[in-house]
């Protein structure tokens, strides 16, 4: 048998459930877990905060596996064939039809209505079809990237889905060489993002936010400078940026901070004709106000929502992570490894932000 | 002596006063003025709407004239040498100094400190620097483009300053062929933008605004379908749209409506992933409230403000009108000539709506 | 039973031969053939000009059809379910894995390996894959397009694939408002790129080809100038070309010709900081010589191969003909009509040159 | 009297002349030599290669200096006020006319006729108009940029013009993260075209090149892998590329060698749908044959030719230096410092290749 953390229902407790073996199909994957990491969007599936979750679940959305077995024709994006022992993480999002108009003429994937989402949106009811658990089961079709020998496994779920998500809003907000780069936020997306934009090669990275422990992180990754939201009000950090920035305002804004009324003070934060991405509001947090005439027309802004990664960016990711993980220290971001029977614990850690990042480590593969 | 238009203070009766000729300077050009046009924004001016305007001010910022006396080397845009009698039009931005941040690092001229605009922000203690006048002084440095034979000045006056708006606010979309673009708002832009649509291959065009006299307008040029937003509330408008594009929203919504709630319903018409340009705000029409999260980040919005035209703008507006003026109703947008005496009363029907648009002709320049 | 048209090898007489009904899969669909066009690509496909053809082949890659039975969950790209009755259309490439590295990060999915095209890469052998048929089998999660009441089957077929080309060259290019779009080719490509040329707002449209009866056709279209290769030399076409732009060449060059030299020639028609698509070199037509100085880096020339057409240009071709084909002349690009009997006699038509464009329509559907 | 290097013809010997102290107009600047780059155009010129060349020259396109003088408004591109003092680097380019269609609606500043390069195509006989010698005269217009404190001088010349130029080049390569770039040439261009790429974030950044001590600095600023063109063919370096990168090709590859055959053999390096920067034919070194079918439009490439600098590229290069000077090693790119009267030697070590770079440094300013 084999043993998963199940959340059976909003707010109920994380329960440890045996399932059996899955039946392996031709193009599917049995994992062994290495590891799966614990993130915010974990928080918000056991507050009952997403819509259209069918628990129970087994959470974990991010990743890393050793293959166990693997079904006739199965293979990485590379189109390499997978064997036993190999070690790949997959694209959490799994099932777009590839045919619908949103899959083909509108380019737009994340919006396919076949899609699912590993941890998230499966339901433990029809199998090992999330990352907590002693093993997963990959269904032909997901999209599975070989995890590089250089690169360790713990530090790319250290990276967890914060990565492919600053890659994809640091992507989407064409930094140019010399730019001044500023970041609204300082969770793992925002660090993620102060990285990435060095290997942009910004000019200048600003980070904001806070508690001072994940500041102190920013600045050690290579922020130029770092504005404490606990200790600034909204006036103090425009002006702080346009004293950086000649009073001009960022080059390039990225919220990755949640809070509604951060999306008009980037706004503010952007110089005019930069460019504005908005990466933090994956839950809907209320309403802003801001003024259509000074806030966009006159600054002739562009402001860009970011929803959702694929396997673009996840290959990416894992690329940009193999070459220049020795430099940056993605390792670090996480505070806590916790066995599968830890996990409510790991769960309400980092609820309560007693830890930046959380992975559950089966038993069976804690790294010396 | 040479009679023009003046505009002493906001609210203030406009005057007719006399000048001496202008000096010419190498490269500057004396126009003769074959007609001026009356916009939105000579009522801003006279309402004291507009920051830093050095009244008293000749109005008249987009004019076609025949060039009475070139300085040497005055040429236009193509290179060519003017020549006494040339039909020329000229692009109201002037003085942008080439050098700053702004106009060269940024690209982004419009927000040079030097820029200054003809009819809006020179003055006319500084001489014939508007287009309400029997002649024009045109400074060294003046964009100048000839007006193609082929193209009737009337017409390009009817296309008035909403044409290279629209002409901006168009290519900021990125409309692709076959795509579905709605416009906001039925002034001149919008209905400069309904026309540009259909020259950028949309498959559908609806036009949202009022009164029906405009809606008509926008029927006759070629929308597929008008929504009147006398009769409509928002919910209504964005249940229209997603009627007529199978479920999904316009792909590209484009903003020429200038009330600040337009806005936020403007990101609600767009379908997710899609292009939204703001570009009907010029004047501080208050604020607007949205949805981080539902109206932005969730549907991976575009946004895009855009502000000002440039030499590139008008330059491309005149090539499209001489050579698609003849299929497209252009010319019919204006519904009034009036003279340099009549200028108040052209000010007024343009405020109070009773015309489409007005164009001041002087007195020795009336069409046949 | 049904009948088809098969090409059984290379060279060798086309034959009517007879089929049993396909079986019906879910998701699959049989068309009843309304028609279907014969193209140069079919020539080269007689003539072993491709690689990797598994003969016998039924050929016919665009093709128009009435749907006989649709398999449960048939529907097509805007999600509707198709019914018995409906007229669709269909891209020819079907099966892209969606899974390996250019259907997904590459974003490249013409260059997927799994990838086959109805009428030329998959074989009789294996049922009724191609349109010069009674009926059609479309296997499930081919990508099928419902043709707009509006939008006679006829014309679409007489645009063909040459418009769904045309629009990708064309979308490739970045025409912008007012340039000068030159064309190199009067084939069918040529001439949609010259209408399409139009539909962006172009402000001169040049097309260079021959013979004269498809020059006229361009001029029919709407090109403002033609240049016939019979009666010029290189030289003479790249002063013509410099004479109508002001001397600085094209902004947009556009090669639909097919021959090898022409790419040379085309970089230097392009203006300086231009664009030029290669979309015409579609077989192997030999080397060519150019100067990386001269040609290309001194230019600052942007020269982009487009290869194939995706879902999305299928769809936007179809939704451009509905709403623009009563304007411009696609209706007209065919001069002949052939039955399933006479398919042998199209196929030498087209390869002499002695219609524009030919179409298979089996003897049941003959338009009025 | 003021001392500088002219170059009086092709071919002759290098002098030694002195000129007065030049007459400082409003806006214009006298800076006091600190150091000027000898680079390959300089060995150009001297052969007399280039068309167009004013001679007698003053050598010299990429200078720092201090300011010694300043007209009353002279600022800097960030608008600050110079000072006597400040370290400033310039814009070689300059006296573009602002007005042409190049510079307004081509947006294609490098192609205005007005324009003029300092060292390049300004004659001595009108003053000081080169970086070898004991001052520059910069004339008013000229865009400068201020060296920020923490960034020394003497790295700013070693990076010298490849820096901005290779800038160019990896921006217009639009490389994404983990792209496999490949970059042929190991001269300066080519050297820092690799250390951009990292700062792209590339997953992995290949070169070919020559002599070995030149792809030593390769390995030694982060090249993952190094070709040298002294014992490969061009179907080795095919294969070696297409190894690295699982049978695709380079997603990426910029040329910067300078030799006409490199350009086909850069087509056949880079993947389908992959993108090819051509920035190394700066002289006519012939003509190259390719294959239009196979090398362009199947494999869907797209090739862009890369002129020349503007402002944002030094000012952006300036950026970039000062925040990863210290990171990568453009400080050794230098091997040879050279006094005013050592400049003919300079100019021979660098047309044989004795040095990687020279800097002419007048004898007062030897950094310690």
């Amino acid at each position: 048998m084999i043993r998963a953390v199940v959340m059976p229902a909003p707010n109920q407790p994380l329960e440890l459930r045996e399932f059996t073996e899955p039946q392996l199909e031709p193009g599917g994957v049995i994992l062994r877990t290495l590891g799966s990491e614990v993130c915010g969007t974990d928080v918000h599936l056991w507050h009952g905060r997403l819509a259209g979750v069918p628990y129970p679940i087994i959470p974990g959305h991010v990743s890393v596996g050793q293959v166990a077995a693997a079904g006739s024709g199965a293979q990485d994006v590379d189109g390499r064939p997978l064997a036993v022992g190999d070690v790949v993480t997959f694209l959490d999002v799994y099932g777009s039809c590839g045919r619908c108009w949103y899959c083909t003429v509108g380019q737009a994937t994340t919006r396919c209505p076949q899609r699912r989402v590993y941890g998230i949106t499966l339901s433990a009811d029809d199998g090992l079809l999330g990352g907590w658990g002693e093993y997963i089961y990959l269904r032909p079709g997901v999209h599975i990237v070989t995890v590089p020998p250089e690169l360790p496994w713990t530090t790319l779920l250290a990276a967890g889905c914060g990565l492919p998500t600053a890659l994809h809003a640091v992507e989407r907000a064409e930094v140019r060489f010399g730019d001044c780069v500023v970041i609204q936020g300082s969770g793992p997306v925002g660090l993620s993002a102060a990285i990435l934009a060095q290997l942009r090669g910004a000019g200048q990275v600003i980070v904001i936010g806070g508690p001072p422990l994940r500041l102190d992180m920013a600045r050690h990754l290579g922020a130029d400078a770092i504005i404490d939201i606990g200790v600034t009000s909204e006036v103090d950090r425009i002006a702080a940026v346009h004293d950086l920035t000649n009073g001009r305002g960022a080059d390039v804004t990225i919220e990755a901070a949640g809070v509604a009324a951060a999306v008009p003070e980037g706004m503010r934060l952007t110089r005019d004709a930069g460019r504005y991405v908005v990466v933090g509001q994956y839950t809907n947090a209320g309403a802003a106000e801001f003024n259509p005439h000074l806030d966009l027309n006159q600054k002739h802004l562009d402001v860009r929502g970011c929803w959702g990664s694929d396997v673009g960016h996840v290959y990416r990711a894992v690329q940009v992570l193999a070459r220049y993980h020795t430099r940056f220290p993605w390792a670090e971001f996480v505070s806590g490894h916790y066995s599968l029977e830890q996990a409510q614990e790991a769960l309400e850690d980092v609820a309560a932000q007693r830890v930046v990042k959380a992975l559950i480590i089966p038993g069976h593969n804690h790294p010396a």
